[in-house]
């Protein structure tokens, strides 16, 4: 493919074809073995250059697989052979407009980017990825990606007002807008929100933005069982509504504390962080109601704090059992859900899976949403190990259906999981996604390969 | 058109082919003068029977106008001739789980009745447009429906975790579930909310609920001019979210005087109803920061009251604006919504359509999201005012789009609007509409006429 009429439409730079920076932009965290050789790498600054980039696409047959940031855990953004990979970390502007409580921002920022030009405003966006710091927001509403808060606050497409997207053949179309209310039409914003980059490329998003969150209260609990823990969940979510309820398994507890040293209690089978941003004093009494529920549940040791420092410390321990765990080896990471009832069914049903197929799995949870994170350590360079950790990812993803859930709360299908997508969702509703895509990208030249 | 092969596969009693009945059927609230005659009203229990339905349609190429409680003001459900009308008033089931905070019902149940079911269970489903007591949760998921709550807690998409659908050739698909996050797939759940039929026909939802709200505090403020109330509710809004802020202009005020005695400032040119639902005394702090701001803008009066049933009733005056406005003669009722920092510009521009138009217009708004509702009085008698009248409300929404809004905010476009939908959108949104209804519908049954 003759890659001079791309070039020719574009401010020079911004079409890659050395092999040594195209490889690092083949695979997103996924790191899927799959990946292909792409044709080169585009990275646009603005919505006329995505918009040339799709044309000159559509016009010569060549798919396009978009990507933000690389930090996708689903393999979203993965190279294939003969694509376009069109980065948008370039499209980095924001504007933060404080009376309609709104932000319009380009994708390639990253999410703790918009949090902070949110904050010097006053102002909060409150999805938070454990990956916020180097994950794009871009890639937060291709994926319509959670976080801690969503127990309380929802996730990314609650937050979405409006998008300017660049379709398949590149026209561009705004949606929505700095409207908490539009019912202009049909409901094509949100449609874009989680499509994985399947349907079009996000080169602008109107964001919905809240006050500043108010000072949390932590409380911290260690648990005998699972069940114990699981009880906790329920009884804490069925009196109030945490700003965040965490769960981490002894696996990684004991992964934490041998990277931080922060006293944890290593005899422990579940550990929970929940906290409260309630105003002023309910915060505490919040906690308390917390504390309360956890000693009830059997907690053998419960530490309650309204010092924001302490309470973020435990928060960091939370968001660092993904590396801690990672230590001890390579990580296939699941994202299934289930509905909160069914948890403990799941984290237990999780550990009895690992045992049958012999693998180390260690659970992790936004505990209150019901959204697990277990992570299956295998060594790649031992093929039984790799086939019985493959094999336990599948029936984990079995599992989470059989229990009335999905196989991705938060990370989208990507590659990794597509091929359970029909399991969750039926033919019928297959057949319907297919139809939309038809629709939208007839020559389907936008993520081959993700998703459907 | 034999209707027995379809009444062969229903009940008795859920095909109705008498005149006087249908006749009651062949409208919506808007009262569209073009309703046409239907072939017969159906009347189904359950999604079977709905599926059966549309088999049916769909295999004699019978068009389908679905319809909830009627309430519709856009005329989203007007009669057209030969078409079917399904009716869900009959699919009436509702279950609320407080564990997973979430209740699933079927179309039918009045909004009203939804509440009450949540209360029960010390819940809270939040959405409450004005006609709550009368119109229906499915008609509320097609409209993508708000009310008077929403400028704090969202509008209806942000309480459906999942839908039941069924499409125009009878297949059933379930889209999401009791879980508040998923990424598995396209979101189709949210695609279908705001379709107002258009796409399919709504069988059952799941809808997330909250605790009860608390107590609320309210404040009533009345301002000598419109500008005054616009600076206040910019300077409300800039400080804090309150859990209502609506807006009554002095038509409204005086028609609502008329009827209540309530003592309202009839001398006024604007009223603002606000409320704040913080907990604790929170409600009282965030109150006198309203009151503030409405006397530092300029309000010749303010009341501030902490006890609920007086709240409850300047909350019930602001909800009787439209029926009071209404005793003036029949309404053209608009649903314009503009970016907050462009109210003031809406509301006076209106007055100045009124005053070239020489028609009354009264202007009540969601003032705290921008959505404002011009009641255009009119004598549909009187052909001259009539032809005045229909200009106004095409002015409006003109000016609407100009000032960078939106035609409808909660009402849905229906077919009293359809007309403008293209010059807020633009031909390529227009044009990605029809790809997507084409998809899903394309032999057009489902709603002809309406969005599209």
């Amino acid at each position: 493919m003759d890659l001079k009429t791309l070039e020719d439409r574009l401010p020079a730079g911004t079409v890659v074809t050395d092999p040594d920076i195209l490889a690092g932009y083949r695979q997103d965290r996924a790191l899927d073995p799959a990946a292909g050789t792409p044709l080169a790498l585009v990275r646009p600054q603005t919505t006329a250059e995505v918009s040339a980039v799709l044309r000159w696409a559509s016009q010569h047959g060549v798919p396009v697989v978009p990507r933000g940031a690389g930090t996708g855990l689903s393999g979203g953004a993965t190279a294939q052979d003969g694509a376009l990979l069109l980065s948008t970390e370039r499209m980095r502007a924001i504007t933060i407009d404080p009376v309609t409580r709104t932000a319009v921002t380009q994708p390639g920022l990253l999410n703790a980017e918009v949090k902070r030009a949110a904050a010097a405003e006053g102002l909060w966006y409150p999805p938070d990825p454990s990956s916020f710091e180097i994950c794009s927001i871009g890639g937060n509403a291709a994926t319509n990606a959670g976080g801690l808060c969503c127990v309380k606050y929802g996730v990314t497409t609650d937050y979405i007002l409006g998008l300017e997207v660049v379709l398949a053949d590149g026209t561009v179309v705004r949606l929505g807008g700095p409207r908490l209310k539009d019912s202009a039409g049909l409901s094509l914003t949100k449609l874009f929100v989680g499509s994985e980059g399947t349907l079009g490329v996000i080169t602008e998003l109107t964001l919905r933005l809240l006050p500043a969150q108010p000072p949390q209260a932590t409380v911290v609990a260690s648990f005998p069982t699972v069940e114990s823990a699981g009880a906790a969940i329920l009884a804490v979510t069925g009196q109030l509504r945490p700003s965040m309820l965490e769960f981490m398994d002894a696996v990684a507890i004991g992964a934490v504390e041998d990277e931080l040293r922060m006293g944890l209690d290593r005899s422990a089978a579940a550990l929970l962080v929940a906290r409260s941003d309630a105003p002023g004093e309910f915060a505490a009494a919040e906690a308390a109601v917390i504390e309360a529920a956890c000693t009830e549940a059997g907690a053998t040791e419960v530490f309650r704090t309204l010092d924001p420092e302490e309470g973020e410390a435990f928060c960091a321990a939370r968001r660092f059992a993904i590396p801690a765990v990672e230590r001890k080896g390579p990580l296939l990471l699941e994202d299934v859900g289930v509905p909160l009832p069914r948890l403990t069914e799941l984290v237990t049903g999780i550990a009895e899976i690992a045992r049958r197929r012999d693998v180390l799995v260690s659970v992790i949870a936004h505990a209150g949403d019901g959204n697990t994170h277990p992570l299956i350590v295998h060594d790649p360079n031992d093929p039984d190990e790799t086939a019985r950790a493959n094999q336990a990812f599948g029936e984990i993803m079995d599992l989470a259906i059989a229990l009335g859930g999905t196989i991705t709360g938060e990370h989208g299908v990507g590659r990794l999981k597509k091929a359970w997508l029909p399991d969750q969702l039926g033919p019928d509703v297959m057949a319907l996604t297919q139809r939309i895509k038809d629709a939208l990208d007839p020559a389907g030249i936008l993520n081959p390969g993700a998703v459907l």
